[in-house]
């Protein structure tokens, strides 16, 4: 049957990228290579397609893997983002996600149907972001922080192997605070998630145990 | 512009109105009036009106007003469940809500687009749900009672005055638990949304003064 397009909003996908380096926590950006808002920076979206997504979730996926290539272990929901005038293409919806990229993989991510890409400073991006993605990125970014504030471990952020000073300065960099490493290492004990290895790496001083996460292990609190 | 309508999924808002009456938490259902699952039991939920509505949020007030005949002082979004299979149809979303209805305004609830409605058990509702509301239902409860575990004052279940003790059987009935009653006044101790007025109730043992919200107060934790 042929409706109206004006009956029916459009719905889109964005998605918050988080990923944690040298630098601290960052956040994905890309160059949109299309209008609306072409040769601008966003998070990176996308259209939902009906024939070919399951899910808005699915949908999520299938965006960052056209658009930067990368499957992604781990993807949240955060809101929705909604109205006629946030995109010049008509009323329209978005579901806004976060996802968790471990530091291995950062390389891996690289511009398809993007101009360019970059990894911004996730609480102040040095672009200004198109659409209403400015105060997506700041709901989606205190998502995230409730949950590590929370006790959740974000260990999709991490590496196969890792120490527990790592994960620690990985939850202090999203929480933009130092933990007290006492305080860190009890709640640490209290999780199912971490699987200790005799393994061990070289440092300046001593040599840290490395640990690993339990496989099907959950970001919850 | 003219086009297919394959290409476009139905967005639709659905809504969880939990209410606390003397028998506890209740949630409303309606036995829907129309095709799809016509005659059977469902969250109050409807298409969204691009050309009226400004927002998904306007869209559940708005469905509210239309088939129960109520204003909502409070809306919160849960999340989205979406896929080809929900809805007879086609490919559907449906944005959650939940909405907190003050005890002295249930009796204005009354059913307008629907058959019948009734204000169900909400950790045990005793119809058998349509759709996919059963989960929607179980998240939409999940969250609320994350919020008050988290210590958010649920005020807009609250009449205009009460008590402080009727305030911790509200929160008791969200938790499913009974709270500890000096905690649960230390905690009332620290919020800035109550305050104290120069009234009391005669109850059966001692008169016990009243309360209300401040104007504007946040739901908040």
């Amino acid at each position: 049957m042929s409706v109206s397009r004006e009956l029916f909003p459009l719905v889109l996908v964005d998605i918050a990228l988080f990923c944690v380096d040298q630098r601290g926590l960052r956040v994905l950006v890309v160059r949109r290579a299309d209008e609306p808002e072409k040769g601008r920076w966003a998070l990176p979206g996308g259209i939902l397609k009906p024939d070919i997504d399951v899910s808005l979730q699915d949908a999520a996926l299938r965006v960052l893997r056209e658009k930067v290539g990368v499957e992604i272990p781990h993807l949240e929901e955060v809101c929705t983002f909604s109205g006629p005038d946030r995109d010049a293409r008509g009323w329209s919806i978005s579901v806004l996600f976060y996802a968790l990229l471990p530091r291995n993989e950062i390389e891996a991510v690289g511009k398809k149907k993007v101009e360019a890409l970059d990894w911004s400073d996730a609480a102040r991006p040095a672009q200004k972001l198109a659409f209403d993605h400015a105060a997506q990125l700041r709901r989606a970014l205190a998502t995230l922080r409730d949950k590590v504030e929370r006790h959740a471990l974000p260990l999709h952020l991490m590496p196969e192997k890792f120490t527990l000073t790592d994960l620690q300065r990985t939850c202090e960099a999203i929480l933009g605070r130092e933990l007290d490493k006492s305080v860190f290492r009890r709640r640490l004990k209290g999780s199912e998630d971490l699987l200790e290895l005799d393994e061990f790496e070289r440092g300046a001083q001593r040599p840290a145990q490395l640990w690993k996460a339990r496989v099907g292990f959950q970001f919850a609190v």
